[in-house]
């Protein structure tokens, strides 16, 4: 269809008739998984909510699976655009990790689509369960630990953390925290959860501080 | 029936005829719950798979809810078992409290119904369902917490570690740590999650130390 063509080279890019559905069905589907999981989403029922016939819907994603992969893809580039991106322009070192630390928090609170990370429930829903899906699930997890890992690894070339820092612990004792942070608040709901996260982080770039302070 | 009476007082107890059949129920179902969820427990399909009818299974549980919340205990009553009652023959102070954390991760590798927490997955499965299994879940939770709390205080009074040590915000960090852990083993199928749980663990209680040892 003529109306599906990209823009000219240089134009900026306005979304096709084809592009704008497409896009609704992914906020749709994502929006239908974080209530009811991935494997729940129902083509049938997207559909209906959409006004669309599902033959309609099938026209965009040719199985469920890639309906699932791209609803997949928009929570990652929600998490990017919301979480990293904006701690990518807090200057390197010890301020940009904590501003992925609490942007990461945030997260947890209100992410556009409710209340907790659905990251952490896709977790839960694929991790016995082999695929694509999966595949894409722990990559988009392995991305996110490496962005700390190197954060990490800036804020010891800039002497704001001491040189015997290991970035991959320093990670994984972050991402710890922000798991605590998750249970405490949407299981347990305990309004401490934010202070112990925050109290918790503070020791552990404290501990890491470099023992003999070169500026 | 007289085959379900109580034991004499006194006489070891064997369990009737109708215990066994209700252990068996739980025990299934729990298994049954760690594929598909709580929710997903099927009473037809555990009928089936015990062969029994579908009226003999509702002689021993009134309701599916009735079930789950016997099943949700079966599985506290395991974590128990495996993980608590033996660090609670360890000495107190540090011994009990990393004999408490070490099996909370064997917990994490094998607890008895296959890899993975349970507590993990129920409360994802759990933490927007409001009711009496939310209640029981987050009680158990709690309960946890409670019993590192604990097992910190007990360690700050054997002077294992500091008079300033936070108890409440060591067990957040302790228990964000097992989380790091299952996340690292169960999705992300990395080697090293065990390496970095210990020595992250090492440095939390290295760095709650008393600054002047009294002994």
């Amino acid at each position: 269809m003529a109306t599906e063509r990209a823009a000219p080279a240089g134009a900026p890019h306005r979304p096709t008739k084809g592009e704008a559905t497409h896009d609704l069905i992914v906020r749709a589907a994502l929006a239908q998984a974080v209530e009811v999981g991935l494997e729940g989403v129902s083509l049938g029922v997207l559909a209906a909510s959409l006004g669309l016939s599902k033959s309609g819907l099938f026209a965009h994603f040719k199985s469920k699976e890639a309906l699932q992969l791209a609803v997949l893809d928009e929570a990652v580039e929600r998490f990017n655009e919301r979480v990293i991106i904006p701690a990518l322009t807090r200057p390197r070192g010890e301020p940009r990790l904590r501003a992925l630390f609490e942007r990461a928090l945030d997260w947890v609170d209100d992410n556009g689509h409710g209340q907790g990370c659905i990251f952490r429930s896709l977790a839960h829903e694929y991790d016995d369960r082999p695929g694509p899906i999966r595949d894409r699930l722990v990559e988009s997890q392995r991305d996110w630990r490496r962005t700390v890992v190197r954060a990490v690894e800036l804020a010891v070339r800039e002497h704001h953390l001491d040189g015997k820092t290991d970035p991959e612990l320093l990670a994984f004792e972050l991402v710890g925290l922000q798991g605590a942070y998750h249970e405490s608040r949407k299981l347990m709901d305990d309004p401490r959860a934010r202070e112990w996260a925050l109290r918790a982080y503070q020791r552990l770039v404290e501990h890491a501080q470099p023992r003999s302070p070169r500026r």
